[in-house]
């Protein structure tokens, strides 16, 4: 008879951790892929790091207790700027206590398993690649669209990486000049331009004495035929569109996959978004590119995750 | 005693041909990169392929007798749309008869040795990476910035390749909407701006009625403080520094190397070109980003098309 750490260890159960602004989802993930148990909670209840290691790690005990089963390693995909080969959170907007090695290490040491980090665009890519809708894509684009955007590019299986391991920002690369200020330091920057708060910032622009709507509430109300509603999403689809073909002519992927909450919207924006990259893209083969909706949904960063300890990357 | 084609195996002496918009340059390169003996001729003169193709025969047939030695292979580095993989010459704009395997396949059959294609940007970064400023750069990108902008990237050696093999178009990649015009079907693309090209043509529009001057010729107007053409690099160089932020941005690479026409003026251009890089990369550790001027200069496409046979590339 086999214990249960033979057990998980058989059947490879890894715990994967998503990190995001407005929620933290953990579950336990098998090797294909699959969740078998997952909770959430809201990240804004822990600025102090060590309340948010507690509660995870508490979290943690009790779905392995109640799904009969043990992990043998804890991947975490978070969001902000991440030091992945030191394990350290470099930059986490809004939560300073949290910079540091404070979460891996303090994880490892309470699960007594060994933890990865990376950054949630890294790891949705990575879950989407294999498990989702970039399994058999040599090149692969995976775009997260929510209040920000997130993009990281896989090839063979291997993440693109900056110097040192740092994950590039292309979400944040210059698109129009003449765009709004970003904290990132430009004017105009994609997501300064097409996520969901520079969706709900324009609204809001264009009637400041009107109610503030987010961006769901804009594709909804968009629907119903609300006027300023539908220049919102029309002017998102069309910077969505732009930096898509960017990203089209940049690297010409075998496939960009969409994500994120705005992307949950997907038919106002597909119509847009394609016909700017067929218009955009006349020098590379744009029509062999497949732009496909993510299939992993909001699991794909927790998923993800899990394949940190085998990942193949560069610095 | 050796014969000469022993002596050329052991010694590996490979052809390069580089077919830009202005000149075709051949020449035998050895294993260490050192250029042994080259030639070119207008590229204008040769709008018939056969011709072509029975020109750079006979100039290679010439060199190898001149340095008494046979070449074991040729790649070449051409300007416009190639096929690597079919070894096609796709578009080559104002060339309509160079379209097809032809060149491949003529020198193939004149030379009798394996024959390579590849786009020039692509082998300008093989050679710079092999034998130039890129050595020892685990990411590398190469801007060639002359009448136009071409870029390719390597990570670990490997080249960068789009779905098919393609090579990617980066440096058409959009900047700023409200610019010019461009070929490639946007208004404002990093070429359409900051090209050599862009530079004349703006210059001009400053004023019509007044004469052409090439960028060669507008860097040294500048360089003697004539107030138009110190205009005119400013802008050129503005440019060049948000593309190349964007390089930054969305690679984050360990060594950017440039070279080309409008480079061999880089005291013009690379404050302004660092300060952007500096102003608009705050979320990516920008300051690691070595930004290094070409070694191998004009003949980075040839050498680094000697080196297509022994390429690791990805599609």
């Amino acid at each position: 008879m086999s214990t249960n750490q033979e057990i998980a260890e058989e059947a490879h159960i890894h715990g994967g951790l998503d990190i995001g602004g407005t929620k933290i989802a953990l579950g336990l993930v098998d090797s294909s892929g699959h969740v078998l148990a997952e909770r959430y909670f809201p990240t804004a209840d822990y600025p102090v790091l060590k309340d948010a290691v507690q509660r995870i790690s508490v979290e943690f005990s009790e779905l392995c207790t109640q799904s009969n089963c043990q992990i043998t390693s804890l991947g975490i995909g978070c969001t902000g700027q991440m030091d992945p080969e030191k394990g350290e959170v470099l930059n986490l907007e809004y939560f300073p206590d949290w910079r540091g090695p404070g979460l891996v290490q303090g994880l490892s040491q309470n699960l007594g398993i060994p933890v990865w980090l990376a950054n949630d665009a890294e790891t949705a890519a990575l879950g989407e690649w294999a498990f989702g809708a970039g399994q058999g894509a040599r090149s692969f684009v995976m775009v997260t669209v929510g209040t920000g955007i997130g993009v990281a590019v896989l090839q063979d299986g291997r993440l693109w990486r900056g110097v040192g391991g740092c994950h590039p920002e292309i979400g944040h690369h210059l698109l129009d000049p003449s765009g709004p200020e970003c904290f990132c330091g430009l004017h105009g920057c994609w997501e300064s331009l097409a996520g969901g708060i520079a969706m709900e910032a324009w609204a809001q622009s264009q009637n400041p004495q009107g109610s503030h709507f987010t961006a769901r509430e804009l594709c909804a109300l968009a629907g119903q035929g609300d006027p300023l509603a539908q220049q919102a999403v029309e002017r998102t689809a069309h910077y969505l569109g732009l930096g898509l073909s960017n990203l089209v002519t940049i690297f010409t992927p075998n496939v960009i996959c969409l994500a994120g909450g705005l992307i949950e919207s997907a038919a106002h924006f597909l119509p847009s978004i394609q016909k700017e990259i067929n218009q955009g893209c006349k020098l590379v083969p744009s029509q062999q590119v497949d732009l496909r909706l993510t299939r992993l949904g909001s699991r794909a960063v927790m998923v993800g995750a899990t394949l940190l300890p085998t990942l193949r990357s560069q610095r």
